[in-house]
């Protein structure tokens, strides 16, 4: 068993590059497995933007994918991918067809050209991500596809906090490992599904001056406030002449709230299963995140699997199941290690204060 | 505003009908808005049984839809749909065609064949079920197409819990109502998503003498379990010749494991949106049953919107969220009520021990 980091970067082979811009709060990650995986994916969102998704329907022809880009930038940032096939390319790695050789490279973007300067990853930022790939350690929070993400936008911007990348493996004991990075940048909220609290809110300003002992207030109750259908009363009394918090216009349509996510397991999956795993992990993103897979999300997963463990029935099930497991984990922890950011603080920055 | 029984039938105009064997321990249940309304289904699980579906598609032409039937019985259990074609028909509710009336009537089915004698809801139960739909209380638990449901069943048969049928419903101050109502045959453990709790699990028959205040340990920990991949070790040594639990080999394709539900709104949708919030409501039975949507799994969730109340973005937003929060109430709801059955105890009855 190799050491388990605790990152995707545990699945064999598997190699993990960020390329960041902090000043203008964006970036991409590329997830390289260069002599090519059997890849899936499961579109839910309903605003998504994607490439090369088409061809991994397990019905089209090609089956092996060479790295998946995850990226901000909006539509724009699908640029990126054209530095990582380039890098792939220089090196002799793609689909061989005669003399030719075509890098397969699907991605999905995330919006974050709210935070920060208006700049989106090219494709000289996905090149630099891709050459930089190891297969160590990972970094997490505001980095590469999570550097400008932002999370808890149901009421608006102003009350958003920073959203992040995260990493997480899971190791079953037949030998199958399964590893997810996501970057979470969601309309919704972040739970930790082992406990149902509250990790990163909409944060109740009002609560700001409240006691440490008393944290978990310092969130607004969701429940409550999506039960108005569009108002949140102010606390202080219910006269008239106070303004509700509203569920912000664009929240539902904005394109603002997208997590992306690679998950990669060294089990050996036929294409249908790979892209079956990709269905179920989305219960992973359902348990980590409040609301999710609306209208406005572009929530997308790729699933990459290197084929090196047989997997049978009940230890299907297994990684199945383990792989939401890691799903969840890196939800929470990319939002747990996200720092602020262009102005929108992280979680642990606001419960700090 | 109607009274709020926390059931599917606060949606002004639905009516739901139990058919219910408890010595075949089989049923089906019939969701009914004999005047129409606008339907939408997702077919989550890899394993479904279903008619009336392929109608739903947002792309093709019939918008309404008069039942819905949740049906115990595998495959065999369809026949319940043909009496409730009947009932609506009897009555002249349909699709009208000149002098044609064609009543819609989609359904999902979950295997039940497993427990007590082998019978399966015919189009007589159907026709019963239909005719003693009222608009009032929902009786809930091992009833309907609840009635022969289990769950837990990731080490087989043995230490399975009876599943059953649950009902909740969110009230939004805009004047949209959303109700679910589920029935619950899982290979997965039920779990609270408020506190992250097994409701719910595999028995820990080893653990049967130990006393009350330590109940959550009678359940064997699913995560601990499904790491080894295939089996678990009994308690009370390492040493060999030990019978480990294993994961059922039918487990993961029995087709035993099907969750089946039905979410009404007075909300105006188009069938586009319909079909939306089917997808969105999976992320109920996310959160409450783990794992789910397996291979073996043949969940599947429809949509009925009666039309009384528009809906825009942020309301939009608050309807699919709390859709997605009566599914999960209704499931713990169901499970919950249930009662043993056919030599199979309830998590109530095994807790009480």
């Amino acid at each position: 068993m190799p050491p388990h980091r605790d990152a995707i970067t545990d699945v064999p082979g598997i190699r993990v590059g960020h390329w960041t811009d902090r000043r203008a709060a964006t970036g991409c990650t590329v997830v390289l497995y260069p002599h090519g995986a059997v890849g899936g994916v499961d579109v839910r969102g309903g605003a998504p933007g994607t490439r090369e998704t088409d061809l991994l329907d397990p019905l089209n022809l090609v089956e092996e994918v060479h790295a998946v880009l995850l990226t901000g930038g909006s539509a724009m940032g699908l640029d990126a991918a054209s530095g990582v096939v380039r890098y792939l390319r220089e090196r002799g790695y793609g689909f061989h067809l005669g003399p030719h050789t075509v890098p397969i490279v699907p991605g999905a973007v995330l919006f974050d050209l709210g935070v920060g300067r208006e700049r989106w990853p090219d494709a000289d930022a996905g090149y630099r991500a891709a050459r930089g790939a190891t297969g160590g350690r990972v970094e997490q929070g505001s980095v590469g596809a999570g550097t400008g993400a932002t999370i808890a936008k149901l009421t608006g911007p102003d009350r958003r906090l920073k959203g992040g990348l995260g990493t997480a493996s899971e190791f079953i004991d037949t030998g199958v490992i399964v590893g997810a990075i996501v970057a979470v940048n969601a309309v919704g909220v972040v739970r930790d599904p082992a406990t149902g609290k509250v990790v990163a809110g909409v944060r109740d300003l009002e609560a700001a001056g409240v006691s440490r002992g008393r944290r978990q207030s310092r969130f607004v109750d969701i429940d409550a406030f999506l039960r108005t259908g569009r108002g949140w009363p102010q606390p202080g009394g219910e006269g008239a002449g106070e303004e509700p918090l509203e569920v912000a216009k664009g929240a539902a349509d904005a394109g603002g709230s997208t997590t992306i996510a690679v998950v990669a397991t060294n089990a050996r999956l036929t294409k249908t299963q790979a892209s079956r795993l990709a269905t179920v992990c989305h219960d992973g993103f359902a348990r980590a995140i409040w609301p999710v897979h609306t209208r406005g999300d572009g929530d997308t997963i790729f699933t990459l699997a290197t084929g090196e463990v047989d997997v049978e029935g009940p230890g299907y099930l297994a990684l199945e199941a383990m792989a939401t497991r890691a799903v969840e984990r890196a939800i929470v922890q990319g939002v747990r290690l996200a720092t602020g950011l262009a102005g929108v603080p992280s979680a642990s920055e606001w419960l700090a204060l």
